[in-house]
């Protein structure tokens, strides 16, 4: 094995850090709840994002970043309910701070109460990467099966809320929503979760009135309550 | 950004690409097909190796490394119907050949057609590492959408064969094996597909027979047809 330390002369890693408590400082000072959504590929970010738009729609408002390896085809879906910039990687597993940046930019002046960055659908290597969100989100759908907070810990662990996605399938897989949440609480003990359809819209109210907590809670505190950010 | 270029005096990459063409090519000798699984978390890789190892039971011998961040909970499924190895990667997102020749020496002797090694569930980053597979194998469940090849294009690009898995869930799903073989094509015109339901047997002999096909062609020819290894 080729092993060697470099020293590269400044730690590229506390300027990330810095750099996202920097922006999200900004986001709180502007009322904007920042959300970093986590999953596995087809779980469900995206058809939650849109059955969000519509529950909210003419009451709140939402921007969303999209990212994906390559295509549009996310930001095509939501562009007609919320302001959209899609993220494309080229390739690479995760988004970073500096694309999201880059996204911000495009999507212009933020006239919204809550701003999702639906991250690349990977249970890994996203868990590793500050988005400056205030909130991270992590969707586990019915049909991955209830054993994924074990084996997948450090997406549960640095996550605030469990959305469980595909309630409307449960009568068709091996799938506890108990077992799921009960493996879960052994890895964050804090995480609080909902169960919803994204496809046919049952909790949606739920989910959404946990966001519209966390954003009065930023509101009247400056952070959001349980948050490790 | 702190970007530099780094001469270490050795080309790692050619040493590991070299490392698996000599592990495959012991493979060949010993008349082993060694087959890589790729898919998102919660696809179905493991139930679909279970299914595998009962339509096979007393016909043909197989052996399988299984891949997690964390827990043994897929080798303990798995251990009861095949000689299997967990890896466990400690957090790391994908499977390396060191880790995969670790696993090697604890299985003992190989007395097996078929290797299969299931890899962490993640649709990107094992894309990148050949881990001295003839075979690698993609496996997309109906319930994450026919969306995803042209997502998620060098898992796709890099594979022989595309499993579709859960059909049993397709009346309830909005999913078109069609749309996603189509899609699929487009990124790899030669790659192979066949449908099945792991979870409740259906086709599974329609995948075992383009594995057996697979074995003549290595015990034959030395090599899979369309493998790109």
């Amino acid at each position: 094995m080729t092993q060697q330390t470099i020293a590269v002369g400044r730690d590229v890693r506390a300027e990330a850090r810095q750099r996202a408590a920097e922006l999200r400082e900004s986001f709180t000072r502007r009322g904007i709840l920042a959300v970093n959504l986590l999953s596995s590929p087809g779980a469900g970010k995206t058809t939650l994002l849109q059955a969000t738009a519509r529950h909210w729609q003419g009451r709140r408002r939402m921007a969303v970043l999209v990212g994906d390896l390559a295509t549009d085809r996310d930001a095509q879906r939501l562009a007609p309910l919320a302001p959209t910039v899609q993220l494309t990687t080229g390739g690479a597993c995760h988004l970073e701070l500096p694309l999201v940046e880059r996204g911000l930019e495009r999507l212009g002046e933020l006239d919204c109460e809550f701003l999702f960055i639906e991250n690349i659908g990977n249970l890994v290597c996203p868990a590793s990467h500050d988005l400056a969100e205030h909130l991270r989100v992590i969707v586990l759908s019915t049909t991955e099966g209830d054993d994924k907070p074990g084996k997948y810990p450090k997406a549960f662990r640095t996550s605030q809320i469990l959305v469980i996605n595909k309630t409307d399938l449960l009568p068709h897989v091996p799938f506890s929503i108990d077992a799921a949440v009960a493996d879960a609480l052994l890895i964050q003990p804090q995480l609080r979760s909902v169960a919803v359809s994204a496809h046919r819209g049952d909790a949606i109210g739920d989910w959404c009135a946990l966001l519209e907590q966390a954003h009065s809670e930023l509101i009247l505190n400056g952070h959001v309550c349980h948050s490790n950010r």
